[in-house]
């Protein structure tokens, strides 16, 4: 989940003072209301070490009112709390309704990361998942709200912070950056990282990684989180549905999908046809070599296929396919689910249609349709789209857990490209077919679309099965990157397995 | 959750008839429902080998649409089952929409017991519990209803049983016999199916354990148990409620609290003064040098104590405590939550008062008022005492997991001896403020409260934390026992620690 994160979200100059005084106002407000309601809030700050954590804390603190708001620092625990089991001392600590509580550092950092040990550990142990879930729902379930941020920088950052805090006398991280090394600092644990936070990610308490290389930018997420997800869950109060707490979700990811990774991506890259020619059959031949290693060696391998209309999905998977014996692979064109199909669970076509070991499944779109057209289009609730971030990724997590290759392209073009290709098709009488009413109205949609797939990314981008994203302006050039991806994922297995 | 089933169950003579056919009727009149509305029903039939699982699936088989119902008998997977992921081939075969599936074995016996090594696994793979719940949370956030059976059989009677089996040609269990023996077959791992249980015993989709000694007992309680569930189920899709159906569980155990574990007590036994006191004076001295090896081992003691008013509770304690150095053990008398209590997690009041590392905690009453006086008086929602039964196991695991010896007491009397005391202490100047308008009024509610004694020991008593049901119609004898039981569980653990 944390892969996927643009790290270099900063508040444009001299706009800071009006975007957070609004929102700091709206805070304390909002916090006012909770009290009145007599249910309590858990703010859990994690992340880097050095991302800042106490200095977020320190921009809250005075907006929060300091009678309803206790902060609650969580170092090594003390001689009682370790005469006791691991929740016990977030037990005592939990407010009284009405009140909020900052944990700077939780039982994340006490829980997982100071008892992992990545020499001796493949996997976070299954236990440590199922009592921070536990705890989290014995929490919600009585009605209160939990709200998690990990605040997240990216490695260059923080040695130069790290640097700093070395050499400051100020500081009581020094301790900390004796400890643990391998995990928080410097020479991170990422992949422990994002697994703990994917496999917490629950519905009902999400994680909100905050952008927090400019802390200004950061404290702005926080508190945009922070509002919007209160004022989703005093909504749902009042309402008196007993729901678990989901739908407050979905103004809060709303925003954090603006600022866009897709806008990131360089659409110059392009190979002219003459430099395409040999280097495709290159690879091709070397992915005729690899299907039948990975056939061997009993791999299944399934490619995703996501993107914008026309932006040459169909070609790709052509050159893909051509690669391949036919009796290993098969294609699976998906379409809006037929009657039979409507008829289960959303993720049941998928399910049954995933590769056996040693095949390979070309998914020509595929689940995420439900956060795409679907969440777009209106096809299903809010609250089911919400939902599926996290279902999808449980489902993946368990494909990949048992050794499925799984590989996830967004073919990303720029509107004004989508433009001529729709007018060529449209103009050509043998590429006709390709376009329909229907293009012309999701093309209206553009930004909807460009919003769910931002966030789409952002929350379903994991170690194990990362987004690719490919620059499509150039079909040559997007070609090339997809067989190439393709053929490093399969490369990466093998020589993990020798 | 197995042991505190008593097998005994049987349907009296001439009344079977007369019992079920109303029940399949039902049945039947409910599946059509389910159909209508366009949502299914899954049925897990889990149960010790032997335990009747077929011969209940054939019972059950006419009264159901067959057009509407497909059995999935789950043995070996085949090879192309063998070739994807553990849950591919329970997705393959999940229901259409308005179906109900009876899985004849499940993902219980194919991703735990099949792959439980007791020799190489102290505790089932917490992977193995997440993959799970989240399955189960994938089919019933969806909107469906999952239904689980585990039908229970004492050892004698398996292996009577399994004798039958064994020479008869015409049956399937020869193989199963052969494998994981330890696990399923007489020289059965109670304390992994019990914990399989107990971890996987979700508010939404709990377990039913069906005592199966006699099999139209058994299948009187899963007709029950599927018709109260599902018009329970049916009533909530109607209200348009979104909540995770969890209420559906309210009728389910009211029915289960039938057959009462209470009665069965032997109420006779009992000391006189003289054979009293010197048994308690060496319990007592015993009790005195365990503490000091408890406080030496650092093990946490919490030991909780229920029971009818006027049962004695206090006595008890007293000969306990007065055992004890004062320095490692503290009384909490728990009473109605005072306003701050009230102001938070009604677990919150306990959990802060749990037993440091080599310390005794002596709960004079405890949690466990949520599912009694709580429930019986309407002092919280049904949907939360239905909560408590899952949110205090998982507790109690937390705790039990992290060393603490958890012993708990119900004090056991019957109506007419508490009518006794009752007016003892009523004619009796010194003892008059033992008495209030309230104990009579509770007294009033006898039933109401045995039924809820009766789930509370159903539901929570674990292998790590089970009931010990003190009869004490005999002040002398419920002392002596309560000594005892301590005793016994503070030496099991000092020589478990050898």
């Amino acid at each position: 989940m944390l892969e996927a994160f643009d790290l270099a979200g900063r508040i444009p100059k001299g706009q800071y003072s009006s975007i957070v005084e609004p929102l700091e106002a709206r805070t304390a407000e909002l916090q006012r209301e909770v009290r009145k309601r007599g249910k309590s809030v858990i703010i859990v700050m994690e992340g880097w070490r050095g991302s800042g954590i106490t200095r977020i804390i320190n921009l809250l603190q005075p907006v929060l009112d300091p009678r309803g708001t206790r902060i609650h620092p969580i170092a090594e625990p003390n001689d009682i709390e370790r005469d006791h089991d691991m929740f016990w001392r977030f037990w005592s600590r939990l407010p009284s309704y009405g009140q909020t509580a900052i944990f700077d550092r939780s039982w994340y950092t006490s829980t997982i990361v100071e008892r992992y040990e990545s020499d001796r550990m493949d996997e976070i142990p299954g236990s440590c998942i199922e009592d921070i879930n536990n705890f989290e729902a014995q929490i919600i379930s009585d009605g209160n709200l939990i709200l998690k941020f990990f605040l997240h920088i990216s490695k260059e950052e923080q040695k130069r912070r790290l640097n700093v805090i070395k050499d400051s006398p100020f500081t009581m991280q020094a301790r900390y950056l004796r400890r643990k090394e391998g995990i928080y600092v410097l020479n991170r644990d990422f992949f422990m990282i994002d697994r703990m936070l994917m496999k917490t990610d629950m519905p009902a308490s999400p994680w909100t990684i905050v952008e927090a290389e400019s802390m200004k930018y950061g404290y702005v997420r926080v508190l945009q989180t922070f509002n919007s997800a209160v004022e989703c869950w005093l909504t749902e109060k009042e309402g008196g549905k007993k729901e678990l707490g989901q739908t407050y979700l979905i103004k809060t990811m709303a925003e954090t999908e603006e600022s866009s990774i897709l806008k990131k991506t360089d659409l110059t890259k392009s190979y002219t046809r003459p430099e395409y020619k040999p280097i495709l059959q290159n690879l091709q031949e070397e992915l005729r070599n690899l299907q039948v290693e990975i056939y061997n060696h009993k791999i299944p391998v399934a490619i995703v296929f996501e993107g914008w209309d026309a932006a040459g999905k169909g070609g790709c998977i052509i050159r893909l396919a051509e690669s391949f014996n036919p009796r290993g692979y098969i294609v699976e064109p998906i379409g809006p689910p037929n009657d039979w199909e409507k008829m289960h669970h959303y993720l049941w076509r998928f399910y049954t249609r995933f590769p056996r070991k040693g095949h390979i499944t070309i998914f020509d779109r595929s689940w995420y349709g439900r956060v795409l057209v679907e969440r777009v289009e209106g096809f299903c609730s809010e609250s089911e789209w919400q939902r599926a971030y996290h279902e999808i990724n449980v489902m993946e997590d368990e494909l990949t857990r048992e050794g499925t290759i799984l590989i996830k392209f967004w073919l990303h073009i720029d509107k004004d490209e989508q433009l001529r290709r729709f007018e060529e098709r449209q103009n050509t009488p043998e590429k006709n077919w390709k376009i329909t009413e229907e293009d012309w109205r999701n093309r209206e949609k553009w930004d909807q679309y460009e919003r769910a797939v931002n966030a789409m990314i952002r929350r379903t981008t994991t170690i194990q099965a990362p987004w690719t994203i490919i620059p499509a302006n150039n079909k040559y050039y997007a070609r090339i990157a997809v067989l190439e991806t393709v053929r490093s994922a399969m490369q990466k297995r093998l020589k993990e397995m020798k």
